[in-house]
């Protein structure tokens, strides 16, 4: 079979050419005679690899040198528990944004370890948008606040930077890290686990203010303290070497492609291809608030939804695949990182505009 | 360049095979459309891998039905503070064989959640043997009891499994699992790093008995609760999907060796080619004790360490690379993991006797 277009939401689709070099390379390495897979993380090789992908992220993100960038494991969830533990002092609270499932675990684990306060929420309308500056009832003693930069789950996304004053801004960018250029030193800490715009799944990049290095609580877990990671160059112990490779190729390739201001541009043109169909049409609709939607996921619904299962397979056999939405809003999602060509969501507006016309 | 002999502790050489189909599959996975690394975690076809992979393991270990089989991140040194988070109650204590850093960094992480008792250690001989049965100080009341199957570091492995009555024994098999059989029902949990004889780093297995499941201590993050991974199929969060595909192929191809049986003897009959000269040699010396050696694991030192840098500089040439010892030992080290062919080991043994011959 040729290669689809594949919508999923993460573990998502890679650009093509990185995953031709990955193949190309796999079994010897730029001549090393080994697989990245199978290198020492502490041989040269691997060390220059990683230090590779450290340089092309901060280039890309702009990220000052004040900051750390370090390569983790354990997903978003872990940086759930790692971000009050390193952050919240024992007796501390923080404020925590709530827009959507991830959102509300992170809080939720966050209660383990200290008070949260919920500085604002789209609860009550199934958080089909983000709150404005406005709504946001921030705590100037807070020890830091925490937003989801993008929602996966409900499709909505943040198109400002919070002001937070003096508190860090702690930001899970797991969906739209890379997505859009990003003014770094306006948060204290950001944190994403890979498998949607960086590289494959179980590498995690935090990125960190050096002044919020140091504080892990007492009797946390040794891995879970970001000190540690930091006076390793994240090799305190053997990290995910092949998934850090992988994501560095991701990284020169964004790079080759004009960097993150020519990204932005071209996730824009995909965004209101899609969008532009949804408000157009009676047959689709789109359950976010126009000023918040996500252009990395696209929830969508069918006015009826006795047409879901047949929309699926008709998809699928058109080479559009991974449509099905989450059960959290029902219908259908697309997800469209970076690595989703413009022709990939000219396909799936054509097919879509079809098959209102056949089914509508 | 041709593929090297790589004697790499970890990330350690991969089956030539293995890799190979990686590389075939790369872009398209059975005609899926899309690579591995592409797949929702939640989709039939990753499920389908990691069920498949599980499915081997089991059959290759003989896995008991009330065991579960987990597939974690983090790491070994995860699993420091996973175990005693999990198995040691407040209050509680567990007994520790020292048999080298690593042993004694899982002790030095326990020690922050309970009390750490020395059950037996061979510090005082820089770690060149495992203690025997009759030299472990076993308590009967402890939680459990923490061994390192195999040291990477210093050479030796443990050619016995410890009886510990009730006990449960929980066993650190990152450097030798898979090398051997192994009585899985001997053992109340099992884990190891992938990166030796797994498959890529990032990958974390964990094999405990159902009655071990569900005694977190409270307030631990919620990622590091065994119970939560295992209610989940390991799917809490993303899993590592490519790391867990990789294994995957690496568990079949064991089992199309023929099983654990035949790779055991295929290392026992390449550890003694290669400690079969280090004992007729004056040249090159093994500082472990004969009866503890590590099939997995071999360092040597030359008599006249003037010659260490030349010897390395020459195996490179050879095509023999990673033979550099850990600064804890000195000298060389060839880590001889299941996917180390015969050939390999023959070379090195050629070379070693060459370079005698030349030198000596």
């Amino acid at each position: 079979m040729a290669r689809v277009y594949n919508f999923s939401a993460g573990p998502a689709v890679l650009p093509e050419p990185v995953l031709a070099q990955v193949r190309d390379e796999l079994l010897d390495w730029h001549g090393s005679g080994m697989s990245v897979m199978e290198m020492s993380h502490r041989g040269k090789e691997f060390i220059d690899i990683q230090h590779q992908a450290e340089t092309d992220l901060r280039a890309l993100l702009g990220v000052p040198s004040n900051y750390k960038v370090l390569f983790l494991q354990g997903g978003a969830s872990l940086q759930f528990s790692m971000v009050p533990l390193n952050l919240l002092p024992v007796g501390g609270h923080a404020d925590y944004v709530l827009t959507g499932s991830w959102a509300k675990k992170a809080a939720a684990e966050a209660k383990r370890y200290g008070t949260v306060n919920v500085a604002a929420s789209s609860a009550d309308t199934n958080f089909n948008r983000i709150p404005t500056q406005a709504e946001l009832r921030l705590d100037p003693a807070a020890a830091y606040v925490h937003i989801t930069g993008n929602n996966t789950i409900f499709g909505t996304e943040y198109h400002y930077t919070p002001d937070t004053g003096a508190v860090p801004l702690v930001n899970d960018a797991s969906s739209n890290i890379l997505s859009r250029p990003l003014d770094v030193s306006r948060f204290g800490l950001i944190y994403a686990g890979a498998q949607k715009n960086v590289g494959p799944a179980g590498l995690t990049l935090v990125i960190v203010r050096d002044d919020l290095i140091g504080r892990c609580r007492e009797g946390a877990p040794t891995l879970l303290d970001y000190a540690i990671h930091a006076e390793n160059d994240s090799a305190y112990n053997t990290p995910p070497t092949f998934a850090i490779y992988v994501a560095g190729l991701v990284f020169k390739h964004l790079l080759k492609l004009g960097g993150l201001p020519a990204v932005e541009k071209a996730n824009i043109d995909k965004a209101e291809l899609l969008y532009g169909l949804l408000d157009r049409s009676a047959f689709y609709n789109c359950p976010t608030e126009p000023a918040s939607r996500s252009r990395m996921n696209v929830p969508f619904t069918l006015t009826n939804a006795e047409l879901d299962a047949t929309f699926l397979a008709e998809a699928k056999k058109a080479g559009l695949v991974q449509l099905k939405g989450h059960r959290s809003v029902g219908g259908m999602r697309a997800s469209i990182y970076n690595a989703m060509p413009l022709a990939g969501v000219q396909a799936l507006v054509d097919f879509m505009t079809d098959f209102e016309r056949r089914y509508g």
